[in-house]
């Protein structure tokens, strides 16, 4: 960031921003210090709130250009997924403040905050299919505006994506696919595409030739020409001689690749992108993390998702002394079980290091497949694995797991092939909002015929569930939620018999009984104790199926409450309540689970306790 | 079919097929006669006892050559949805006597009916993951054998098959896929992929060209070696004039086009195929339906699936007089949907002909959107139409509609956007088996926050529910069983307000409440006067959200049952029963409804009696 430089230009105050209209009127000198001063924006907030750092550091002048070009209140912009609309949203006139909080700025694109945006996402791949859509309403009504999806290089691979580039290009209707191509997206991208995207841009020594012009664009008006004559020539080889992408052979229009970080080079292109006919791909390259030597470094996505960091060393603020995620409890324990069982293999759809399995050893290396965003390839693929006689075990978050609902059925539930589904995120998770909560699963899941849901409440559970996962019981999930848990000094091998609830407390008398599960459970005991309530307790370790047997140790009581912070009521409520009407139960039954909408974003404590689903509110309904 | 000519020729006794082995006894004429057999045979089965019928006859040198060519006991063969299996299964021993029956085999591949075959689907585009699957498995064993993907040129376009082109293009494990080009899978495939197909197949007059010599081929040595000669000279302007298509540029080796009905042709091409060193594609072009005069006329797929017809003249053995399918009501409301609301759009995965849309009038042409296989896309497609102020009406059939559960939810609930589904082929459907159920869609649906399920019981109430679905409720899901019914002879409108039940009949004691939905409750009613059974029914039409005050006044009901016969438990049942617990019902509560597993083939009846949930069934459990 080079302050000496850009001190004698014009400052753009970012909080008194209404709308980008101010653009318009800047210089590129003048732009370039806005992006430096949004670059700084961005880096306080994700630092002050956690959030998406690299990707947002990426687009900042894309953004800029793209705010220049267009009218986004009557042009419409998609950001694919959405995690990288910040700077969108400073042009925009929303405040970062409290960003991801009850009281901030959602950290997606979000309808109700701002006219400027048209759609809404957390998943991705859904751009160009929505664009294609507002394409066709457009062009029904006859009116004229422009449609832009925004969509990087990892998530244009994604199943989805392809469907709707195949659709579009067949169409009449016209969109603007703006390519980020940053080479790496939530991880390294996988696949041939990702391959083409890279030699594409390599091609004709293009990556050589951006980094040595990058740094002369800045100083003077010959050095200028000069790249501008290059830059030329340069285009004109790379239209000619760069062989015809996937985007050309489908029918697009094809513009780039363009330097994602020069402005005046990206408006150039849109330029160019609005007189085209049908519809375009402009590929614009960027370097993700731009403008933080941390993020600029990162090579395995750590500033991808971040959480409040020190902004001077890049170390996170909330150290966590002593404890652990269970991602990354899991993470340990799939090392064990690669190293016990020689047919055990991972698959997971780029998240890797968001399921903290980054560092699982080298030796591994040939037994773990990171298939990109392709969660529904990741399942299919399983399932042939699996019938081939190994065992592998997904690693997926669970509201993507969402994506290969199908194949999860029809794939590996259909053939009974054995698969440990590790569904990390499960349950409410916080910050991230109505896009990614993992308290769906659990339901959805119960729809398909033969399957194992299960959660431990302990490290010893966990480890003794992923274990059993491999006793040929079919496609076996195992919910991880979003929380910490003691750094557990040894784990012990315990006796978790399959489809056994754990009686953690018996009561004296046959009042009450709580069934309930995961972490939470624990809190549960010693307050209930604490609270001089004589109650029996399970631990409901198997979600689905349910523990028949020890449902009916519990037919005489006059109280049944089940109690499931982490999901809806689609599974181990709905089947404990089926169960005790079947079997005639006469006592009063209460479920306490997660309401089934979408959830707004906040703390998990915030989340929990407007649903009255804290522990300590738990206890206060049974006094 | 030409039988004077082969009339010389030794023909195969079908019947006394054990395995593939003596394929390689034969020569070429008399592979023609066997091709010829094998098709009077796929002929007399599909014409017998019905199941798919073009794909069928299309496939038969292909599925001749690859026999002749590979060892299917170890090498892999995966068809792409399976249902193409037919010759495979002939020319494995298995007879199609009694296909699609209880007795008889299946319509796809089974594992348990063969060692020739290794996977199974049902529904489409897994084959390319299956077999990246199969190939790592492999090579991580140090094993050798041949895997090929046998896929049509519909299915290659949907996302999972893209996701498994993008991740084998880039892995070392070699796979052979077979694109079987017909250029009309189920209906006229779309997109621009199936564009590039047609350029290719059509480009230096390949199809001009294979028609004129195809016919020469059979008539003797000389016009033999000048089809040879002019075959090779277009193979090599094929080869080096034809551009790049999208497997070349994902990194496949590519061979093709290719004669698909031509053995030896296809026999050089995958002798070629297997001498790649990486994944390879043989694009081979077939001609859909050949053999059968009407099949292969066919444009609009009405021979892609056939229920028993007279062979002599295409005729269907069973008329139906004066009955109508649930898919053709509701074509005919889709009509008048269309044309009473000027924002109503249709969109088709692929389904029109199946869902009996292709009867569509013209004038609607531009609001009519056949994406093809491409359940995602046409799920977000319909949210930014619906964001755009059209009303989508979505076409699905209730098996095909998992792939878009995602979308469902994070893309049309999430946003509440209004869009109408006709779930078509809901509940038992019958012949199709394990792969094509539509019983779970209730359950899965359940677990999206805000949706609405419902099922009309007759017409009225069908034109009620699809014109209440404009009336902004969100995501609104109408469920079409696979049955007939009588057809109507005027369809009433109906007072059916939203969210309620109809009571359809007051007992005078509180003894007894029935809550049953769908067709059959109509069947209930009269059954239950003749058995003198007292009860009170009510017809729940809306299945989710649950009419709580039609059950708040069954409270001081001695006895409930729930029966659903068109879904497991998920929805009406469990909802029911949860809101009956919450109000303290004391009364016996009893469920009757589709256990959740996988549904074996039969015919919907047979299917409704091994789960005793045939009306009659039911009333004998009350009486």
């Amino acid at each position: 960031m080079s302050n000496s430089k850009v001190n004698k230009v014009k400052h753009i105050d970012l909080t008194k921003i209404k709308d980008p209209s101010f653009l318009k009127d800047l210089s590129y000198k003048e732009l370039d210090v806005l992006a430096e001063d949004i670059r700084a924006e961005i880096l306080r907030a994700t630092s002050t709130y956690g959030g998406h750092l690299s990707s947002n550091l990426g687009v900042v002048e894309l953004t800029i250009a793209l705010n220049r070009s267009f009218d986004f209140s009557k042009d419409k912009l998609i950001f694919d997924v959405g995690h990288q609309c910040y700077t969108h949203k400073i042009l925009t006139g929303r405040s970062l403040e409290k960003l991801r909080t009850t009281e901030g700025v959602s950290g997606f694109q979000k309808r109700s905050e701002s006219i400027y945006d048209c759609y809404e996402a957390g998943h991705s791949s859904t751009s160009i299919s929505a664009a294609n859509g507002f394409a066709i309403a457009r062009d029904l009504k006859h009116e004229s505006y422009d449609i832009v999806a925004f969509i990087g290089d990892s998530s244009i691979v994604s199943g989805l994506a392809f469907e709707g580039l195949n659709n579009l290009a067949h169409s009449n209707h016209k969109v603007i696919i703006v390519l980020n191509d940053n080479g790496m997206s939530i991880s390294k991208p996988v696949g041939a595409l990702a391959s083409k995207f890279a030699k594409i841009s390599t091609n004709a020594g293009y990556n050589r030739f951006k980094s040595s012009m990058k740094k002369t664009f800045d100083r003077g008006k010959v050095r200028r020409a000069i790249y501008h004559f290059f830059s030329n020539i340069k285009n004109w080889f790379k239209r000619h001689l760069v062989s015809p992408t996937i985007f050309t052979d489908l029918g697009f229009a094809y513009i780039g690749p363009v330097d994602g970080h020069n402005i005046k080079a990206i408006e150039k292109a849109i330029k160019r992108a609005k007189n085209t006919e049908k519809s375009v791909v402009i590929h614009a390259c960027t370097l993700k993390g731009k403008g933080y030597k941390y993020s600029e470094n990162d090579e395995t996505g750590y500033w991808h998702g971040v959480s409040p960091f020190v902004l001077e060393t890049g170390e996170p603020k909330n150290k966590h002394e002593g404890e652990i995620s269970w991602s990354h409890l899991y993470s340990d324990l799939c090392a064990e079980m690669l190293e016990k069982h020689e047919n055990a293999l991972l698959i997971t759809p780029a998240t890797i290091k968001g399921a903290g399995l980054d560092s699982l050893p080298e030796k591994f290396k040939d037994r773990i497949i990171d298939v990109g965003i392709a969660e529904e390839h990741a399942a299919t693929l399983a399932s042939s694995l699996s019938l081939s006689g190994y065992h592998p075990i997904i690693s997926i978050y669970s509201t993507f797991l969402q994506r290969a609902y199908d194949e999860v059925s029809h794939d590996l539930a259909r053939m009974n092939c054995n698969a440990t589904f590790l569904v990390d995120r499960s349950g409410l998770i916080g910050a991230d909002g109505e896009t990614h909560q993992g308290i769906y699963d659990e339901a959805y899941l119960s729809s398909i015929p033969g399957i194992v849901v299960t959660i431990a409440s302990n490290a010893d559970e966990a480890n003794a569930l992923f274990s059993e996962s491999f006793n040929n019981h079919g496609p076996f999930f195992i919910r991880l939620p979003r929380i910490l848990l003691k750094k557990p000094d040894e784990i012990k091998d315990i006796n978790l018999p399959f489809g056994k609830w754990v009686k953690l407390n018996e009561s004296s008398s046959k009042d009450l009984a709580i069934i309930s599960c995961g972490p939470i459970v624990r809190e549960l005991l010693p307050l209930l104790k604490e609270n001089g309530i004589d109650a029996t307790l399970y631990n409901a370790v198997y979600l689905n199926p349910i523990d028949k047997e020890a449902l009916d140790s519990l037919l005489a009581y006059r109280r049944i409450v089940v109690y499931d912070p982490y999901s809806t009521q689609g599974s181990l409520v709905n089947l404990t309540e089926a169960y005790l009407l079947e079997k005639e139960f006469k006592g009063s039954l209460k479920a306490y689970f997660i309401p089934n909408e979408f959830v707004k974003q906040g703390t998990i404590k915030q989340q929990l306790e407007r649903y009255e689903l804290l522990p300590e509110q738990i206890i206060n309904k049974l006094k």
